[in-house]
This record gives structure tokens, sequence and C-alpha cells, in this order.
């Protein structure tokens, strides 16, 4: 049986494999064909931070591949609040064949992950990403943009960018950070994607300037400056990330015919501008969508391993 | 494609057409009967306001259909906050077959609409509540009450009243509108209905007389004086709504035999008795049942239009 | 048609076949069987108090059973504010197919069951927690510790407490509770327990002595000191239960081989250690599992009452 808390712990193939059961059923879902891949299976959701397209995504996908999802919210559970972590991985586990968490602290999702009978997925935490990635990487492989890209992340160094360090450390392409100056990436997780990279063959740049990342990149993205249980810093953040907003001039400076992408929510005139994100619509909504096709994908690959 | 805003939008023919599969599909569930229309389609259900029978409603209605409604409360999603309504509206129709939105400004619903890519419903707005008229007009044919019918509304000029003018103005019956003054209905809705009525021949007056209203009335009806959101104005509207209220007294101006109707929840002791509201339980009840059957000929309704 | 609101309406024979019922549907779903006795039912699940448990458990359960449940949380509806319980309960049972509730007062969900028109179960109230004992029951039955057991409960005289008497009282085995002095069971209940234990054969014992409940028990079971809503009693509490924590050395007056039971969350350092809680492991998470099985039993036999 396997997890998946982050890409860290899985192969490229295991990647791409993962992403074509995704494409297939993308495909599948347009001609009206659902195989009931998880027929008679539920799926616990436990939201400790609330998503409307994390939500929406898991909850519809489970459905179409003829589930249940249940949603937990953080009304509804607490973990490690009432009862211990590992009791209610046991209960849950027991209960469900499936589970997502979308927490806080990384280290929350693998205790829960190690008490727990049956696979469980990062929906989020302060550390990793993972499943908006699958569906970034999903995006690239439609619109061709995934062969030699050279991508440029510029904003705060959070759980969007250490994700980003992992795909393109076991996938091998180039990805150039760029941060403020005191948002940078953790520095373990970097000296992992560092080491993994030379394995990969993956160029792994980190800067604090914005042009020399976006210089020449295929693809541009960025994330939001301040996080969920970041709004007390916002305006703190706002002042330290001046200039690094992704408008139509700092794209100049990327390859013609670069593309953006945007795991969304996106604010206007904080990391993009809004006729940079709006001349990028048709990309920007099509990787929200693919949260949809790469989870399922995700979810009929852990369900196959579980043999 | 086509949206479900308010029955302005609507002919009388296609109105009839919803509630008449409705009718269909409530008699095939007596009889154990599913056909399963909406089979693998998902219906997004955004509650900025809470409503029990709303939420019930709908969610049953779409899993009798075949499909999966998605709970969004207030706690999991706010349209234009975080992120403007637009994106919302473009990420969720990515990923559902239909929305359902209940919320506070018309408008909201309206931009919604227009950037969704699947037929929106409305549940419920600070101007319309079109899927209450339909499960009324429902039990007025079930009660044969519907023709011939003269309408009298007492009460606040609200959304309800409003949905009464336009099913009125379109249906071509009576209906008297009798408000407190201060509470009257919008005058640029009350123009439209006017406008409307002289091509089906309706017949609508408005006045802030409660006997007047109810005069040979076939039907009588009322809604809360203080909706959702307007709490803190509750004490003011008791004063001014005195004399409104309906009871035994007050019905027996109405035509002998005529039906009280009430979309529920009902306030004992101000818009209406207790004792008249037990008297008219069977309709009333009927009436709220009727959300369930009306609504789910309102999405077959939907998406056979998509064709 | 039944509604299960305490195990006192219950006799031996129909609180046994309900758990043989559960424990089929248990064995069919180790094999992958599934049976779709409550296909296209809906389960109206309303919890004025959260639980994950009891909230997996029936949503889970109802769908493995082909149907649907709705999870009605304490944001969405508020039994007896805004709209009297009885037209709430109309309402809702127009709607759905049968009706769980988990409130704090016994006489709402009465007053509910009195106007539903479907079958309603008690999910927790303040006096009763019917759907627990039914999933103990089931353990003790699965560990060969049914016949001839004799039962220590250790703790507050509380809801669980009262269903243990139940219990006991109808299918006749020895129960002896042990509470410390202000905190004893409801003394009607007990009342009860003790008429209905003349007729079964049951034992049933009340002291605030540990020591003599638990000496030679076959099975020794606890509860939180603190239920929810009790939070502010908390500290006194803690105080007032010094000593009744159940450990290695109480559990040793026990009979060899004795088994110990928790319904959960559990409190460890309060009602009951961690080295005891973590050896008995694995019956605790069997009972907790067996909720879900238990309560499918229940939906089902339900519905076959209904005729």
């Amino acid at each position: 049986m396997r997890h998946f808390l982050t890409l860290k712990d899985f192969t490229k193939e295991e990647i791409l494999e993962i992403i074509d059961i995704g494409l297939e059923i993308k495909n599948n879902l347009k001609n009206k064909v659902y195989k009931k891949e998880l027929d008679m299976q539920t799926l616990g959701m436990i939201f400790e931070k609330s998503s409307t397209r994390t939500r929406v995504s898991f909850e519809t996908g489970m459905y179409q591949l003829g589930g249940h999802a249940l949603f937990l919210s953080n009304r509804d559970i607490h973990l490690g609040r009432g009862e211990p972590v590992k009791d209610t991985a046991r209960v849950i586990s027991s209960m469900c064949d499936m589970v997502m968490i979308r927490t806080f602290e990384h280290s929350k999702i693998e205790e829960f992950a190690s008490f727990s009978k049956v696979p469980v997925i990062n929906g989020l935490t302060d550390s990793y990403h993972p499943v908006q990635l699958l569906a970034d990487y999903m995006t690239m492989i439609e619109y061709g943009i995934a062969e030699d890209a050279v991508v440029a992340y510029v904003g705060d160094g959070n759980n969007m960018t250490h994700s980003w360090l992992m795909l393109a450390a076991k996938l091998g392409f180039e990805l150039r950070i760029s941060t403020p100056k005191g948002y940078e990436v953790d520095s373990d997780i970097l000296e992992d994607a560092f080491r993994m990279a030379k394995e990969s063959g993956a160029v792994i740049k980190v800067s604090n300037s914005i042009d020399d990342a976006i210089q020449d990149a295929t693809i541009v993205t960025t994330d939001t400056w301040a996080s969920m249980g970041q709004e007390e810093e916002k305006q703190e953040r706002i002042e330290a990330f001046k200039g690094y907003m992704v408008d139509g001039l700092k794209m100049c400076l990327a390859k013609k015919g670069a593309k953006f992408l945007h795991c969304l929510p996106a604010y206007r005139g904080q990391e993009v501008s809004e006729e940079l994100l709006e001349a990028h619509a048709d990309i920007v909504f099509d990787e929200a969508e693919n949260r949809l096709h790469a989870q399922k994908g995700l979810m009929v690959w852990l369900d196959r391993q579980r043999g």
C-alpha cells in the first residue's frame, strides 16, 4: 500500500503513470464513458483548512469513479485535539477506503499515514502541495510545453515552491525560483532537490532576481503572497513582495509564446496583474479543471497499488 | 443552455412544462420508478445563506435523479471574497454539471451565470425565490386550485412577493398584494409585472389593505416578516406589521374553501396564527415537499435544454 | 413503523436480530458483496453535537447499503430554534426515508419522532446512546465474551451508562456500575432497569467502589469524564473522578483474560491510562469499526419493519 504525501516518495515513472491514468479518465469523461474503478469505495476528506477547489475536485472525482467522498471540515474534526491523531487515523481508516487530508503541519499527515490502514493523500500541508503539481504537469503535457520546459517560479518560497522543486528534481526539467529576501524556500527541501537533481539532470536555480528567473523561461508561475493562516502578515508581505508581480512587462522577458500558470485563487494587483491573468485564462482554468482529472488518476493508481 | 434565475426569463409554456416534468417524476417516485436522468452528473450547491429546506430538497432530488449534489456552505466558499465571482464561476462550472446558488445580491448570481459553462439555478436571492413558486404552483395544480386562482399575498414586499408577481404576470391569474407602508414591493419589478400582465391578462393589485386583498381570494399566502439578514430590524418590523397576521378571522374574508399557503419557516403569532397554520397543515407541508419534486422537474428540464 | 430512540423499546430478540443483520452485512462487505437494501433511500443526519465517528459510520454505512446520507450540522439546522421541532420533522420526513439525530435533550428526539413519517434513529442524546451499545454487543459476540458476561462500567453516570443499563436489563447479563459520589446514574432510568432485570434475570449493581465493580469482571469499560457541553465543569470533574481511572493495576482485579471496551474518544491519563488502552487497542478499534456494521444492521432492520 502506498500513500501520496510528497512527490519525493515517487519515481519519475510513477508520477507520469499517475498523470497518464488521469488523462485517460479525462478522455473517457468527454466521451461519457465512466469506468467505476472505485465502485462502493469511500474517501474521507479531512479539511483543517477550507478550500473550494480541493473539495469540489475530490468529491466530484470520487463520485465519477463510482465512489463516495465524505467532507469533514474543521468544525467536524480537529486532528490532534480531543483525541490523538493515531486514534482518529485508526478509526477513520477502519471505515473509509482512502483518506485525503488538508492540514497545516506536514508531520500530522505523516503521523496519520503511519497509523492508517488505507492510502492517505496530501491535499496540502504547510510543506507540500503535490496534487496541484500533478494537475500542473498534466496541463503542461496537454499544451505541449512539458518537453524542455524552463519554469520560472516567482514569489513566496512556500508549499507550492517546494512541490515545484520536487517535480523538477524528479522529472529533470529546469526550474528557476525567485523569492524576495527572507521568503526563500526551506533549506532542507532545497538540499533534497539538489541531491535528486543530480540523478535526473534537472537544473535548479534559486535567486532573489525576478528578471533572471523569467529570462527566456517557457513557463512562468506564481502563487499568493499570503497563504491561509498568514493573514496577519499580509501588509508586511505586500511590502516585501513589491516588484514580484508577474505582469505583461515581466512576461516579455520570457521566451516568445511562454505560458503562465497559477494554482488559484489569484490576487490581482499582487502576485499577478488582472491583464496577464485574463490573457492566460484558458490555460489557467484548464489547470484548475485538471485538479479533477489528475486526482482521479491518483486515486485509481493508489487503489491499484493496494494489490 | 439556459439558467434559472427568475421566472421573468421564462414563458408560461416553459413554466408549466417544468412543473409537469416534476409531477411526472413525483408520480414515478410513488411507484418506486427511478429514471436516472442526471446519472453521473454533479450539482454544486453554494449556500451563502443556510437553509434546511433548500438543502435537503436539492440534495435528495439530485440523488434520486441518479446524480450527486455537493454542499458548499458559507464556511467553505464566499462568492466575491478571496477571489472574484468570475473565477469561482469558471472553476466550479468546469467540474460540476449544474450549480445552485443561494445568496444575497441578485447581481452576484447574474455575474456567476454569465461566466458559468453550466446551468445556474437561483436557490434564493434578495430579489427572487423562483424555485419556491414552482413548488407553490405545483401544489395549486394538485389541489385543483390553479384554475381561476385569486391569490392574496399579505406581508413583506420581499423576494417571495416579487416571485409571485412574476408567476401571476406570466401565467395570467389574479394577484393582490397587501404590504404595510414602507414595505412595498420593488417598483421596477412591479413595473415589469404590470407590463407582462397586459400580455397574459393577469390582474395585479397592490395596496396596504389586508382586508381588500383577502376579500373573496381563493388562496391566501404570506411569508416571514424578517428574512435572514434582517434580524436587527426584527422589533421594528414586528411593530410595522401589526395587523398583517393571517388568522382565522382574516381567512373568513376569503372565498369559502380558500386555501392557505406558506413557504416556511412559519413564525406563529407573527405572520400567521398557530391555529390557521395547523388547520392548513396538509397543504402547507405538501407545498414544502413539492420543493423536492418541482426542483427535480427543473433540473431535468435544464439538462434537456443543454441539447 | 418503528423508531430507534432507546433500547428500552426493544425486546431481546429484536436487539439480537439487529446485530445479526449487521454481522451478516459485515461478512458480506469482507467478501465485497454489496446488497443494496436501501437503494435510492436517503438518510437525513441532524447533528446538533458534532461527532466524527457517528458521522463517518452513518454516511459510509448508508452509502454501502446503496443509499445516500445528508449531513446537516448545527450550522445548517437548529431543532426548535427558528421553527418548532414539529415543522422540521414534517418537512424533513417528507423528503428523506430515514432520519438520524444527535442532540442534547432526549425529549427533542421524541417530539421529532412523533411528527415524523419515517423512522428516527437516536445518534446520541443526553439520556441514551443506543447505537454505541449495538456496536459494543456486536464486538462482545465477535470476541466470544457475550456469553456469561460480567460488565464493569467505571466512571460518569451518563448516557453511555444508561444505555448499558438498558442493554443488560434486556439481555440479562451482569452489570456493575461504579461512579463517584454525585455522578450517579439517573434514578428513573435505574428503576426502569431494575424492573426489566427481574424479567430477564439480569444482575445490576450500583456503587461508588471501582474495586467492587471490577472484581472478577469479564469486561471493563468506561467513558470520558466530561462529555461535550460539560467543558466548563472539566476541572471540577477531574477532581471528583480521581481514583476512577482504569489502568493496568485496576484491570488486574478483573477476571484473567478480561477485555476492555471504550466508545472513544479516549482521554489518556483521565478515565484510562495510555498503556491499558493501547494494550486493548485491537478490541477497542474493532468496537469503533463496529459502529459502521451495527448501524447498517439497524437501518436495514428499521426499513424491513416499514412493511
